[in-house]
């Protein structure tokens, strides 16, 4: 089994440590600084992204394979194991004792190009520019705001910048998209659920820049968002659950004790 | 062509307009209050709901056949004709010539009995009791909550009682329920966005009143909530778009001139 490793580069150390256990066992097809321009051929089984979910994100988009996140200190939305769990990981690796985690990303196409975003697809104003007319325009309708940008999310993207703005919390599995709006007028702050099966317009009056997963990629007046035909897999233990990781991160929904409640 | 149609107590003269237009071309099955406790049989095409939204949701309740809403004044959520648009509707009637606009709905179990719900099921605890201990249940996993109360409401509810909780608003053809807490301790206000085929399970440590579209059920410490298998029907004219019904109802993603906008 060839495995790969993406790092980041200030994560160098905790990168060898994986490394090191990992390559006794298994065959290491590259050991590589994840912001290297490295893309790595279909042999490989599984790529160990040691880093946060920033890390992990920039490694799904170069890999076709398995991503699984290891990191140091608290584990992140994306990763699965903490670094002192490295004899966990490669016995799960020998027995490949993982559960598949498979999450839907989003297609954006802008001005002829496309690109793919796992968190969300962002349409947002430069500081000096003045708040920028958005339509929103799919089969269910048209919508209009008047806002310093626009967050199209996945339910993955849920728990990310969308929920900064306001918005709900969606099970990974949700079939639908959400749409918040980063500062709007008119009071117009609710997210916008839409089926996944919708395909979007969106346009604005001026040129706004386009991030994708927190990366700037363009400035844009006009882009076309749907669900992509593809799919991203993290490993994860077989102990995860979606639930428990939204609990122990952002707190939403966990059991506070000593407060009366029923244990 | 049968017809039935249901009125609003105080609606009857609205209602005695539309009957006796209605009467004119189609036989009339029945012309009763809709506060009455009357279930017509199958042979009836179309029910006409003379009233508001309340009217309609009462209607659709007692009836296996489409519902048409008739409403004056302004448009409610799930009226399609105004009453000085009675000629248009006769003329759809006669060609039938309407858009179909399907609603999926829940099924709610408590204590053996089952109901219905098209905007929402709460639980929600009386003014005198204290905050209540919620669990919530289902195979993605367990949230907890202290709140007041909690609503799990469908699409179509989306734009009702969750709404005025922070909720996000969703398209009628997304396939998720969302539970939105009624004034939770510890911050956590947002909704959930949970799939339709989801089954949950929902305890309190203390009854609870359970209300379904807004009528008071019964008292209760667990509820079963599902998508139900049936849908509703309301009849709308062709021209009929959700979207728009949004921006004129509550404002949200209306296009304002005057404003730099672009028109």
């Amino acid at each position: 089994m060839k495995i790969g490793i993406f790092y980041r580069t200030d994560y160098f150390k905790a990168a060898e440590i994986v490394h090191s256990a990992v390559k006794k066992e298994f065959e290491v097809a590259f050991f590589k600084d994840s912001s290297e321009n490295f893309y790595p051929d279909d042999s490989i089984r599984v790529v160990l992204s040691v880093g946060g979910d920033g890390t992990v994100l920039r490694t799904l988009k170069k890999v076709q394979c398995p991503v699984l996140g290891v990191k140091a200190g608290r584990l992140g939305f994306f990763s699965g194991y903490l670094l002192n769990e490295l004899d966990k990981l490669i016995e799960d690796l020998r027995n490949w004792n993982f559960t598949e985690d498979r999450r839907w990303i989003l297609r954006i196409e802008s001005e002829g190009s496309h690109f793919f975003a796992i968190n969300d697809a962002v349409l947002v104003k430069d500081v000096q520019q003045k708040i920028v007319d958005f339509i929103v325009e799919m089969k269910d309708g048209t919508f209009y705001y008047h806002a310093d940008g626009l967050v199209v999310s996945t339910p993955t993207g849920s728990s990310a910048y969308a929920l900064a703005l306001g918005g709900p919390i969606m099970l990974p599995n949700v079939e639908a998209f959400e749409i918040t709006p980063i500062a709007p007028q008119f009071l117009a702050t609710r997210s916008l659920v839409i089926p996944s099966s919708e395909k979007i317009r969106i346009s604005a009056n001026e040129p706004v820049n386009l991030v994708l997963d927190g990366d700037i990629v363009c400035k844009t007046k006009e882009i076309f968002v749907r669900k992509c035909s593809k799919n991203i897999i993290l490993l994860r233990p077989k102990t995860y659950d979606f639930s428990t990781s939204i609990k122990e991160k952002i707190g939403y929904g966990k059991l506070v004790l000593g407060n009366g409640n029923q244990a």
